[in-house]
């Protein structure tokens, strides 16, 4: 084997993501390689949209794996329902946020947003506000803003939409397999998630998914979809029915990992999960406050998997990071944007939301951050 | 781990591919993940660009793999050059230069085709007329077309294009890795290609090198790329320069796999590789003919790791497939569009390409062929 993957050192990944993945979800990426028509291989594929289905609480029969990462689904979402000119809001409270702006915007879409200061959430009223002025065909939100750390109030935003002609789009892509997502129940009607978070498998796929309201919305298009790789038209004609359509060649061992990081979820059961994301949460906030160090969002919207965390004054952003990672082989995130050089995003995601590796990290931060006693 | 994957058996790949994957590639996907921004993982990245202009016979910096399968390849080509009603020529003779077509007319160009017969070549001459009517922006061509096992002239066309203000685009999803690409020396401007062919990868990523010429076309840009995903000008300060800026979490895992592939490749020696293709695909003709099986391509244009055979009158296609697939674990590949139910597409790509698997692959032939000679 080449060199550089010869000493590969592990590494515990606590940022944004990619998350530490389990070492069953690492083999099954090695398993052989399939023929991506091969009636196994579809067999596999099935039993991927059913695990989606049940942790999305969808009946949604649209609900698949984009073969690119979160991105590419967020890219997917909205290249599929979007013609020149559509009316569509967009809310904003970080670098995730405005990705949605910029990708709406260069498909043509006419983008209003409404904008809420980064490190708090969305308020819903203001969002009824906007929506009583003009009516949209789509509202985009994200539910976990991974730049700031900060829940948004997806349910409240999709009970304000629920007798609209709206389309509601949601970006899950740090959310998804670390807290509850009822898509029916919540009146999303896209959707879009990423693996290398709390699903805990390595980056590469995005998992997304439709109401029977975005198919027509789909179906009722003028024009054709303008990227042919993400058209879901077609796209679905090779996960869905008697017979596959190829398309392209499917990602088929990045499929073996989410089948099985998909599993271990199921497996351990969604309650238990979510449980183990919040309990590490608590006891990371615990053990920092402890340490002296401030968390940047307020704990009534507080993401239990991403935790953004005041980099006290004259603490060196860059140099702290470096050490954990050199000499304590843990990564941890910086900031984007504004929030660049002011936060430390600690990830708690999927397999790396346990109590072992909060221990860890506080132990090296303890280590490496000066002593600010003046002892 | 999941049922079905412990129960996945061994396929020996001889279809369109995916092909056969060598095991320490397998391997080098289950090695520990690690952050996209890691210096240690950046470090891959940049042995990946590395291989990857050692093998296309490039100085193009911008040489680097797409987070998508081919067709994400093919699109992103696209995408960063077209603006709307860009005059492009795409010359079909197959599935793939089809879906040029359709990729390109999706994004707004003035698309002509030149049309030649499935399972010929295109032919230069016929060409060169066509570019003394018009000039174009873009040409484009299947260098190895996968769906009837034609190799295309492209350094006849290069040549045709050498003094002109027109970027040659060419698809090498099938041939990379199998057969000598000069990438500068043919005067290619742009260029594509997928993991899952003759570089023995799994699928999930999509090698792609712009000429200074397209970098310079991509710059030129009145409008911004419709595509935030596949924007070049975006993803390539993640993958150049001293500071790598975020754009997407890079499918890390799958990187592992090419930069082992690709080490593979460039261990043995690129004619060695190139050399034993063509060897196999050589005892492939000779023995299918033993069997009475006829090639669908002249010997004069056929590809050696794609194989188009005739489908012997009164022999059930699909029938004979799956008892290969189900009795002996191997895989073939039916015909496309109008060559389904008339040929097969056996595939000796990368690691597939050896005697053992062309001797194991005669042998089940030779048992699941209906005995024509009567007897």
């Amino acid at each position: 084997m080449n060199d550089l993957l010869q000493t590969i050192e592990p590494v515990t990944l606590m940022g944004p993501g990619p998350s530490c993945v389990d070492a069953s979800v690492l083999a099954a990426l090695s398993k052989p390689t399939l023929g991506h028509l091969d009636p196994y291989f579809i067999k596999i594929m099935d039993t991927i949209k059913q695990q989606l289905k049940t942790l999305l609480h969808t009946r949604n029969e649209l609900t698949l794996p984009i073969s690119g990462t979160g991105s590419a689904g967020m890219e997917c979402c909205f290249v599929n329902l979007i013609e020149k000119n559509d009316p569509v809001l967009i809310l904003i409270n970080g670098v995730f946020g405005r990705r949605m702006q910029d990708v709406a915007t260069r498909l043509g879409a006419k983008v209003d947003t409404l904008e809420f200061d980064w490190g708090t959430p969305v308020i819903v009223d203001v969002v009824q506000k906007e929506l009583s002025k003009k009516s949209y065909k789509l509202v985009a939100v994200v539910h976990a803003e991974t730049s700031t750390g900060v829940l948004n109030p997806v349910p409240g935003i999709g009970a304000l939409l629920k007798d609209k002609d709206t389309l509601f789009l949601v970006d899950a892509v740090t959310s998804l397999g670390g807290m509850e997502i009822l898509m029916d129940d919540w009146g999303i009607d896209v959707f879009y998630s990423g693996t290398q978070k709390c699903l805990s498998c390595p980056p590469g796929l995005s998992p997304v998914s439709f109401s029977p309201a975005a198919v027509a919305a789909l179906q009722a298009r003028k024009t054709k979809v303008p990227n042919w790789y993400l058209d879901l038209s077609l796209i679905m004609n090779y996960w869905e029915g008697a017979t596959r359509a190829y398309h392209h060649t499917a990602p088929v061992n990045m499929l073996y990992g989410l089948y099985q990081a998909l599993g271990l979820i199921l497996d351990e059961g969604e309650s238990h999960v979510f449980e183990r994301h919040m309990a590490a949460h608590l006891q990371l906030v615990r053990e920092l406050d402890l340490l002296g160090l401030r968390m940047q969002v307020d704990a009534s919207c507080r993401l239990p998997m991403l935790n953004a965390v005041c980099i006290p004054e004259g603490v060196d952003d860059a140099e702290i990071r470096t050490r954990l990672l050199s000499e304590y082989k843990i990564e941890i995130g910086g900031g984007l944007g504004p929030l660049a050089g002011k936060i430390w995003r600690i990830g708690l995601m999927g397999h790396t939301a346990r109590p072992e590796n909060v221990d860890k990290l506080i132990q090296a931060l303890a280590a490496v951050l000066p002593d600010r006693t003046g002892n």
